[in-house]
């Protein structure tokens, strides 16, 4: 496998919303190539200002302008994105048809960014040559899914559903008390994805992405170029796997490689020998969590 | 042919210089994809500040630096430009490799920008939403050929050669007098490029362009659309046709093609009705002038 020619971005779609994170020069057209749910994207997240990981969205914010766009949009990112992109939509006399909204992260600790129907993000500090913050997405808890079988038979009243599925004890109409244990089954478990790129190795993002389901981590570098990736205050795939197995994540995915790396094999294999279910993410990757 | 998909860029090679012409997003990835030359690039002029034909530029900017680019690179554009890049690097703590200098473009009368041993570069105004220059390259004269077969006939001394290339009349080593036209042919014509994009019909610009090799011209729109041509400040295909025709070109090239046409064919065609050298620009075309 080759080591693909874009910079970062990535669509994460859960439930209707979708969320871009970062916006590497060139995302909008890689964004027309693979979907046709780019359209819908209405947060965007970025990192920290490197351009592989923001010089994309001008040109994204710009052509929903022309494209006619008219749904908020809201940026979550360094406090400085926004004076970028305002003083270029100033010189470009653009005024944009649809309300694009500014939140500033910091990189000092875990902050929430969002709070919907469906899911919660937070941003988190990461350790690199600038300000820079992760991502972690929480799935809401689902409701607990009814017994109908059993619902049925007993002739429960449907206006009583809503209770047991908030996981409440009943009374059917006759007043005979029901346990909700007897009646539902355990919700589809909440799922979790974090996003961490760039940083070096960094044990105190452990707590932030516990138990993740999917987990994103740079792995810029392989142990050959070890004392690189501390001056550059990047990870090396071994330093990815080892956050990946401390953090029980259940897979990895890794990423942000140098371009040195023609075969990515190698630097998979690495990330293996500490965390077998590591796996290479590449451009146009789609994956289920 | 359909019509392609990236931004505004042309790369102008002039002798052994690399000129680039506009940088819309993703020019970084054209020019690795199309050309070895895209390092030798040490003059970079943007005509104004919308982002189809500047957005690539921050990108291309900050590869060179990674690409430890040492080489002097100079920027022409509107003024705010080197504040739009500048604070770019600055929240990326980028500090360049190379020597970055910006020269500002203003859009009201002719200005020289560039004098080199083989070529003079100018802007002049164009009309459009916001300030916008046009490029004129100007090939400077060539030297008079020499009649090599007559020279070493008359056995003249090889010092006389440069005076004859200058276009002076001589005298051999007796004293005995040639007229420089008896000794040398007409130099190889110089050359002359224009680049118009973004303007409407604006026919103050035929002085400046007038006798062109090869004129490029926008032709956003058709006929059908002048009403938005006008709204818009751009140019239909019959009124870049007519400005080849009133500034005498020899060539005429369109482009920045509104994305509703999908066949370029009666685009052309309308524009070869009133000027019949006119050529379509497209994605990865290189010509010769």
């Amino acid at each position: 496998m080759q080591h693909g020619r874009y910079p970062t971005a990535q669509l994460l779609q859960i439930h209707d919303q979708c969320f871009l994170i970062d916006c590497g020069e060139g995302t909008q057209d890689r964004l027309k190539h693979y979907t046709n749910r780019w359209f819908k994207i209405n947060f965007i997240f970025i990192s920290h200002l490197h351009g592989d990981h923001y010089f994309g969205l001008i040109g994204l914010l710009t052509t929903y302008n022309l494209l006619k766009r008219t749904d908020r949009l809201t940026i979550y990112g360094p406090p400085e994105l926004e004076k970028i992109i305002q003083i270029q939509l100033d010189v470009s006399a653009t005024k944009l048809n649809y309300p694009l909204y500014f939140i500033s992260t910091e990189d000092k600790q875990l902050n929430k960014l969002l709070d919907t129907n469906s899911v919660e993000v937070y941003s988190f500090p990461l350790d690199h040559k600038i300000p820079t913050t992760g991502f972690l997405f929480k799935e809401k808890k689902y409701k607990r899914r009814l017994n109908i079988d059993k619902i049925i038979k007993l002739d429960i009243n449907n206006k009583k559903y809503k209770l047991l599925q908030d996981g409440l004890d009943i009374e059917d109409e006759y007043g005979n008390p029901y346990k909700n244990e007897d009646l539902t089954f355990e919700p589809k478990p909440a799922r979790k994805y974090a996003f961490c790129s760039d940083t070096k190795y960094n044990e105190s993002i452990i707590p932030y992405i516990e138990n993740v389901d999917v987990l994103y981590h740079e792995a810029t570098f392989m142990e050959d170029a070890k004392k690189r990736a501390e001056e550059t205050k990047h990870s090396t795939a071994i330093d990815a796997a080892t956050i990946a197995q401390k953090a029980n994540a259940k897979k990895l995915y890794i990423g942000h490689y140098s371009s040195r790396y023609k075969d990515l094999e190698p630097l998979l294999q690495e990330a293996k020998s500490i965390f077998e279910a590591t796996y290479l993410s590449y451009e146009g990757l789609t994956i289920s969590i």
